[in-house]
């Protein structure tokens, strides 16, 4: 509390993101969904390339060679692509364009109630009312749970975090089509961790209403480097970038434009990391239901596995044990953890860790 | 106009930044303040030892070595530093962190008339009421025009922009005393553009409400990497960091971090920078003057200089000769050319210019 906070800073209930380790701490760290590869050694090169001197000048605002790159990617045109300093001010902003403030309609957002832990923040501090939408049986989304409701704006995650569960694009589809007045944003953080993946941005030109949110942060191995994108029509697109220019006209810094760029490009590292990934993700997932956890289907680079053991405790132990593992102590949520998928090495240790704890419960 | 965008997005007026040239386009770029110098030598050294691997993890939320090399720079404690994406992201978070909402208070927060553009956009951006306080003659800042006026904060630029003029820091003091329950911001952007330069910074500790916004984009030639400050009494830099962690818990990225401290830790560098820039703008400005030209005193990086001829016109034929400077194209200002301090062989080319348009112009 202070009276030099407004009356939102001292309301507010600020996001709180998953513990990093301290400089030269050595931990195993699967609690924010880092990817466990460097990224691609065209960011290297593009590193190398860049001139000190021209750091000196303002970057491009728009960040265009890097919409070019994700236009490309993403199959789409220039006009569809907005670029921002990593997918959660990307989600932000999009919070504060399309989403209506409670004084004026009183219409909520809706967001499923186990989701990203961020978009009730963002609501909270963009005034907008938020409605959560319970998920059904195993954290499954309904899209008939979206229909008929009234609302000034759809918000959820697919694959969904931490739940680690996907729905199908005919789905987004279905939501998207029955709340033709509402902009529908769907966060794909996590959408590169499934084989054939399906994506919503294969509607964009049928429904101008969807917004989907990308990053480089997990399967582009770039957290570091904060970069993330929107995709929608270009009306939504322009939208976005009249609010940035209330806010902050040059949010993606000249050496982040060339790293995003680089690794846009480099398809075939992004797969090969990706696989890596899916095929750790299985084994791991059918040792962890060997040893008793219940493992909803994940189609992202986590699992959100429930222990046949107490959940708090087995996070607490892990933890003394340097590995760092997402824990959330809310109702429902803290009979799991989130765990991320790391190397095959670090999975080993992992699992051989749990392996003793669960042996310890159950002898004790 | 969308109906996807809300009423604030469509009926927001968005800051206009300075124009970009076109990548390859040769122009002397004197029209967004950025230093022609490059940055110090110890940014390639940083740049070359960053660790490519070390970008798949997400970067130090808080931006911990910054603040270190920051607080040492000022002379301050590192709970009087929170850093941002560039100081217009900061700028907005401190709107957005010590200013009342319009519904709540119905108090203004106070600006000068003509001082950085940005700050009318970012009340509306936050639904903040603003009331604009005239400057004198010459555009001077009197701080009696501060006192007694009712007021849920106060901002303004020090030295200011695009005026070019400072007010001394007792001045400062005289304000925020007057106003001890509201937030001044002091946005010291350019606060080292003169020789023995004040700094409100001396302040913080004897006046809890003075929050100092730095930047490393001017003195520091690091427009391009996008790093910002705010220096403050402990209770403010927190509540900057509860809206942070609201809207993007990792606003800095490691590349950034890396250069941003090492160029903080050059204060040689830093002080011959700004030494050739002042002694150049003293030239340039004693020649505009034997021009015809009118220029109140400059504490800047430009000058804020008015043309014995048509501004416009002028502004027109330097842009045709390829020299872009700035003119804005509003009341009383459009009798004025922002012009930055470049090289001395830059400032040449342009005097040559100008000399030859005045001449002209007297014999048309």
């Amino acid at each position: 509390m202070s009276k030099y906070w407004n009356k939102l800073i001292n309301d507010i209930e600020p996001y709180v993101a998953g513990e990093q380790p301290k400089p030269g701490q050595k931990v195993i760290k699967l609690n924010t969904n880092e990817n466990p590869y460097p990224p691609s050694r065209k960011v290297k090169e593009a590193l190398a390339k860049i001139n000190i001197s021209d750091l000196r000048l303002y970057p491009d605002t728009n960040s265009t060679d890097v919409i070019k790159a994700a236009a490309k990617f993403d199959g789409v045109s220039e006009e569809n692509i907005f670029c921002g300093n990593g997918s959660d001010e990307v989600l932000a902003i999009a919070f504060q364009t399309f989403f209506e403030k409670k004084a004026l309609t009183g219409l909520p957002v809706l967001m499923p109630d186990y989701s990203y832990s961020f978009y009730p923040v963002f609501s909270e501090f963009y005034d907008i009312r938020r409605q959560t939408v319970a998920l059904r049986e195993d954290f499954r989304l309904d899209p008939d749970d979206y229909i008929g409701v009234p609302n000034c704006g759809i918000v959820f995650a697919n694959p969904n975090a931490p739940t680690s569960r996907a729905v199908a694009v005919s789905d987004v589809e279905k939501i998207a089509k029955a709340n033709p007045d509402s902009v529908v944003i769907v966060d794909e953080a996590y959408v590169a961790f499934e084989e054939n993946y399906e994506t919503a941005v294969s509607l964009i030109n049928e429904c101008r209403n969807i917004c989907v949110i990308r990053t480089l942060s997990k399967a582009f191995s770039l957290a570091g480097i904060r970069l993330g994108y929107a995709v929608g029509s270009a009306e939504l697109i322009e939208g976005l970038r009249r609010a940035r220019d209330s806010f902050n006209s040059y949010p993606v810094d000249r050496i982040a434009q060339k790293v995003a760029e680089a690794a846009l490009l480099d398809v075939d590292y992004y797969n090969a990391t990706r696989s890596k990934i899916i095929s750790t993700r299985k084994w791991f997932a059918s040792e962890l239901e060997n040893l008793g956890f219940k493992v909803p289907p994940s189609s992202a680079n986590f699992l959100f596995a429930k222990p046949p053991v107490d959940c708090g405790t087995l996070y607490q132990n892990l933890r003394n044990k340097g590995i760092l593992v997402r824990y959330f102590d809310k109702p429902v949520l803290n009979e799991y953890l989130r765990i991320t998928v790391g190397t095959d090495e670090e999975m080993n240790k992992l699992f051989e860790v749990i392996k003793q704890e669960v042996k310890n419960a159950e002898n004790s």
